[in-house]
């Protein structure tokens, strides 16, 4: 470390851009300083607002968090923002690159940026920007922008971790709001009709009121729906109007204390899982012993389930 | 169990298709029966092909399914295919409905098909694609094509499971080939532009080609590139003539060595993870431990990873 971590965790309450995207580093790469500073600055969170950002590739995703952040800005708020950036599972390389249409923004003090890299680990993305949000979060942002790739498991999974998720649709891609329809569309707390300057528009939104009309949440909350152009800010003012309204209905309907008690419950039985496989790996198995079941398996002498209801049953021996 | 494992095991290997559906839904389902013939039928396997096919929404993948499945019963192999639906995490409701289409094949005795819900379990749809694999297999599958949603993680993930994949690509889906390029095209081993008929396909056969001749593959393979038309049949016997070749050339330079040993490793892995975490969560924990610690977290009492490494510490203290 470079500095003593109770340095560090002042600096990232004060703000500290500089400390901030350092101890999100320390959390992308898993570093137990990463883990140190979530652990003192958890108690400093709880203010944020985090809100999901999802859509299929070519939404207009991007924009629209850059859009909404400036609007936070010009109200004042501390904004984040957490941009998911694919990564390829075996190249390791980013593809969306710099994002310079952020650039305007990263200019302000009071805009945190981070693009992370899912890196195709098996816990996901979720665990991580957890972490992250726990940062910003005691970093003084009150809003948390988090925008994800795609429409896929991991994205239902970020949905989970934030306050509010935004869907974003979009006139003429066919058939991915009939695709999504059972899949995703219930993530949503609000709908943006994005690029609605296209033709389909209104018959897009139609098709997701009548969608609604079929099958109503549980909690009473009947998602708005809202047509953008994000390119030119058209409906920015009133996305963040029908935020504002999920947020009051929340509060008032209690919705937010069971979220806020099932994110917490994911939070920790997934920490849990990935904790108890580690110390097993790490300090029960003898070195190799993986590589020769491996070998077993490929060759059909044994069985996966077999073989691992021995690991478990000799790397938790000893406490029978 | 309505018959002793025994005889359910031997009406699996002789391929009785009642039989293996009920083993794909004990596995599905978590049963211990499905553990069971698992671990019995794992010997009996070995021979099958398993093709993963991915591809956005709206790229035509259960149509191409359905023609390489009737392109192999032509050759008097036996199919297997497994259909990934995007069921809701929330309503748990399956939305591809029916799959009407695949009419004509469930009638031939020799093709076992199967749907199979993601229900946003966290350990991801790849371990139960896993098993059932193992099942169609023993059953005297030749082939086993399995379907995936999109192309997010969990689709690479069951793309590492195969051992062959496919992506499939539509002129005129915008960014997308863009978007996927570092994310996914890296597990394609043979690309199929369907839907060629459309203007646009030789450029997109063009930039994959591109794609390609920028970052070879290290493994000396260089991915065909098959125009399609699924809905015709047009291409369908080429793309099997491209999978034929990639098997070949997988067996020769031995690659297939390298990816079976990877397949089973990060079985034996994530199998590890769960069955540990399964342990402790049944075995260890006092009932409400969990939900006690959401409380204390929640209110931001205790952090998630000091309640954690807690749980780990109790539940394997008495190894120490």
């Amino acid at each position: 470390m470079p500095e003593g971590i109770e340095g560090w965790v002042e600096r990232i309450k004060a703000g500290d851009r500089r400390a901030v995207a350092r101890a999100i580093s320390a959390v992308e790469s898993g570093d137990a300083a990463g883990v140190e500073l979530v652990k003192r600055l958890f108690s400093a969170g709880g203010k944020a607002r985090a809100i999901g950002i999802t859509g299929s590739p070519g939404a207009g995703k991007s924009t629209l968090v850059e859009k909404l952040a400036a609007e936070y800005r010009r109200d004042g708020r501390r904004v984040g923002i957490i941009a998911v950036d694919p990564t390829s599972p075996f190249s390791g390389g980013a593809i969306l690159g710099d994002r310079i249409r952020m650039q305007n923004l990263s200019a302000d003090e009071g805009v945190y940026i981070r693009s992370m890299a899912t890196r195709g680990q098996l816990g996901g993305l979720a665990p991580t920007t957890h972490d992250v949000v726990t940062i910003l979060d005691a970093a003084g942002c009150d809003v948390v922008l988090i925008e994800t790739v795609g429409v896929g498991q991991d994205e239902v999974e970020v949905a989970r971790l934030a306050d509010a998720t935004v869907l974003m649709l979009v006139p003429g891609m066919g058939d991915d709001v009939q695709t999504f329809k059972a899949g995703v569309m219930e993530i949503a707390d609000v709908f943006l009709i994005n690029k609605a300057d296209r033709p389909g528009a209104d018959r897009v939104e139609q098709e997701v009121a009548t969608m609604l009309g079929i099958s109503p949440r549980l909690d009473g909350w009947l998602p708005p729906i809202v047509q953008t152009v994000a390119t030119t800010g058209t409906g920015i003012s009133e996305a963040c109007e029908a935020l504002e309204r999920f947020f009051g209905f929340s509060q008032k309907e209690q919705l937010e204390l069971g979220r806020q008690r099932e994110k917490w419950r994911r939070r920790l039985l997934e920490l849990l899982r990935q904790t108890l496989f580690e110390k097993v790996i790490t300090e029960r198995l003898p070195h190799g012993a993986i590589e020769a079941r491996v070998e077993e398996v490929r060759q059909r002498h044994r069985d996966p389930h077999s073989v691992v209801e021995e690991i478990v049953k000799q790397s938790t021996a000893e406490g029978q």
